[in-house]
């Protein structure tokens, strides 16, 4: 082994692709907390992998308790949280796999950076579009009650704003809409869009 | 949708384990600089991938210019790099992919922390043991040239410490083995140690 050979891997997204038989993107649920992002792309990502794409559902609870544990919810910190989950998502993208991603991601900025990381033709974002009176009523976290106790700062819509998307891909107003439908709505959506075997 | 049912995902590891036919795991290489890290790795996914094995390979080159591309080469950082690379590779894990990683990682502290954070059950440590003389004499990248003039600080083996594991699971002592044969050893390593089919 002295004449060692380097090189880049033979191994890349088109292989992968291949092999697990699907084009992937990254499907960006954003949305005010207790909105509904979680419950919808939990069961959007079940109707996904029943269909048999290979799936991940990178969330506050995966990426907030491991990767991101030493972040707060400050402006900087919540850049970059975001940043680092876009890279995260950019990985599993390249690695084949159709990639969920459900957090509030506030900023508009933000969210188009992550457009940007993980390129623009593999970015869907799905806009949760609720009331801040129903997060609030709704509270499933509990989080706004203590946001306006004063216990918790930065909390989005009460004292960190909330920058809704312009032109979002999917909007899903759930006031409006059965969690049945909207589901419906999103993967049709991904189905029309997205090729789904390899190009 | 007024009554969200708020609920963890029902797609875990084991159904993805399922889809993917594979049980996953983390084939961590640690080695100087030029040892035979990339090689060795891209080699073995190459292998590995046309097994049939879901696979991906986290390295400097997709996760030092994306992920972690705010973080320098001081000790501070490196233990950053690697904790938030083993963070990644967890994810990996549990979206049922096997996971390459090579990495200097020249911590003994920050590899058994690797270890915890994606499960010892789940880790496999390759030493890629090749002498510093030989790695100065490969010098790839010419960064031990850059290291020697003063261009660079913080160079594992010259002046920055390199940690050898204690028990790693394989050992490759590359200046006595051609790349067939330590391929081979890893690949058998992995087929005697890992049940491939879903548990």
């Amino acid at each position: 082994m002295n004449e060692l050979v380097w090189h880049k891997s033979t191994i890349n997204q088109k292989n992968r692709n291949k092999l697990l038989n699907q084009k992937p993107f990254v499907l960006w649920f954003t949305g005010l907390s207790a909105s509904g992002k979680s419950t919808l792309s939990n069961i959007v990502e079940h109707k996904m992998h029943n269909m048999n794409y290979k799936t991940y559902l990178l969330d506050g609870d995966n990426v907030r308790h491991g990767l991101n544990n030493d972040l707060g919810f400050d402006e900087a910190s919540r850049v970059e949280n975001i940043r680092r989950v876009g890279e995260v998502a950019k990985l599993f993208l390249d690695a084949g796999v159709v990639t969920f991603a459900a957090f509030v991601s506030p900023y508009l900025k933000d969210r188009e950076n992550t457009k940007d990381i993980v390129g623009a033709q593999n970015f869907v974002e799905v806009y949760v579009n609720t009331s801040i009176e129903e997060c609030e009523r709704r509270d499933v976290k509990g989080l706004y009650k203590k946001a306006r106790a004063g216990e918790i700062k930065n909390m989005t819509g009460i004292d960190a704003p909330y920058e809704p998307p312009i032109h979002p891909d999917i909007e899903i107003v759930t006031e409006k809409m059965t969690i049945e439908k909207s589901v419906k709505q999103i993967v049709k959506y991904i189905k029309n869009k997205i090729t789904l075997k390899n190009e």
